[in-house]
This record gives structure tokens, C-alpha cells and sequence, in this order.
């Protein structure tokens, strides 16, 4: 996290950003396949931490999402993404954020909206 | 990797796709600032995987692109976004991908549109 420099670091700088990868497993079969439902929770998340959306796109993979889901929201300060494995009750989620925003608000809210029984959660530095 | 499965492997298998981390350091200025080439550019990578596009965005922050781009591209396997700043010469790129793709053509084919003069690649499995 770099701050108001986040658009302007480079290659002998800092990281421009942390990208953070959140693995949800247990999570309920019905929260999986709700696209509707999916695409709020990660517009939430960003919000939560502060990130201003440009854009989302979510896609149902068929048979009203039990097939899976996968969503992107592109922000001014990076993206969020979710793909969703309903049968399996798991959920990979990214978020890379740029900029004064606070990834840990936005991870404990797609927490509280998927209540998985378990979340793995990696962090990368992007661009030092 | 773990081929036909990656849609149907969940919290006691094997990891559903691997996420590649991509930073491309040291690009001409001119080639992240190019909305149309850096859609082109990843879309070719998704393709040269072997994976299926279903969708893409891409968001020019201003100035024909000099102030940066960010883009994403929807896979059937995942996806793949990208973020430059063309005044450092950084892009960060990251692929998503499960099932029986080829990531490695994709990293070489985002190399040979960006033509960086430094990359960092990180690895991470992702649901094992």
C-alpha cells in the first residue's frame, strides 16, 4: 500500500499495489450459484475497502448458476474477481488494490456474505 | 492443472487452477497506454493458452491512455486482467487458469506484445 503514489510507482520503487488471494471453502451450494447475490458481495467488498468501481460483469455458467459463477469488478484502484465451484462449495476471490484502500475491510466482507467454514488467505506484493 | 476436473475439485482435492502473477517492468510507455494493442495483447494470451474468452472490458484512465489502462478478460477457465502504468513502464498482469490450459504460451505471448525489459513471475495454487 503506497498511497496517492500508487499510479505513479515503477519498476525501482516500491509495489504499486497488494494483490491479495482469498480461497473460501464449505461455503453454502446456494450463495455459490447466486449470481445476483455474488455480484453484490463483491461490489460490497470493494466498497468496504474504500475502492471506487468503474465496472462489474458476472457470468452463470448454466443451470442458474449451480454450474458456477465467475464475476469481475474493475476498480480505479485495481479489480475484484470471483469464480464460484457450487458443488464443491468453493470460491477463489481476488482483489488488487491500489492506493489508500483497506483490503482487510474487504476481505472480511466477503466473509460475512459467503460464511465459508474456512478461508486461506495469500498476499502479493505487485511491482517492487 | 488437474485438467477436466478443475470444475468439479473442491476443499479435500488437489488445487482447482494455478493464479499467475505477472509483473512486467521496464515497457515503452506508448504500449500501455494503448487501450486497443493491450486488448489485443491479452486476448491473444487467453488464446494461445488454449482457453475460451467470454467476455472483456477494458477502462482507459484518461489522456488517450497515458494515465493508465486497466482491462480484464472473462475465461471459460478463469481469466486474466491487466493494469499499466505507462509513466513507469510497470504492467501487472494476472491469469487465472484452471483446467487443461497452456499458461506458459500465455506469458510468452504477453511478453512478446509488451517486449519488458524485466519480468517477475510468481505462481500460486489456488483451492488445494
Amino acid at each position: 500500500m503506497d498511497g496517492d503514489a500508487s499510479r505513479q510507482a515503477g519498476p525501482t520503487s516500491q509495489a504499486v499495489g497488494m494483490h491479495w488471494l482469498v480461497d473460501c471453502h464449505g461455503v453454502e451450494r446456494a450463495r455459490l450459484a447466486d449470481v445476483d447475490g455474488l455480484r453484490r458481495a463483491l461490489r460490497a467488498a470493494a466498497e468496504a475497502a474504500g475502492a471506487t468501481i468503474l465496472f462489474d460483469h458476472f457470468h452463470d455458467f448454466g443451470n442458474g448458476g449451480v454450474a458456477g459463477v465467475t464475476g469481475v469488478v474493475l476498480l480505479a484502484e485495481s479489480h475484484a474477481t470471483i469464480h464460484t465451484w457450487p458443488a464443491t462449495g468453493f470460491a477463489a476471490i481476488d482483489l488488487f488494490l491500489c492506493g489508500a484502500t483497506r483490503p482487510e475491510r474487504a476481505i472480511a466482507s466477503i466473509e460475512q456474505a459467503l460464511a465459508p467454514q474456512r478461508v486461506v488467505v495469500k498476499r502479493e506484493a505487485r511491482g517492487g
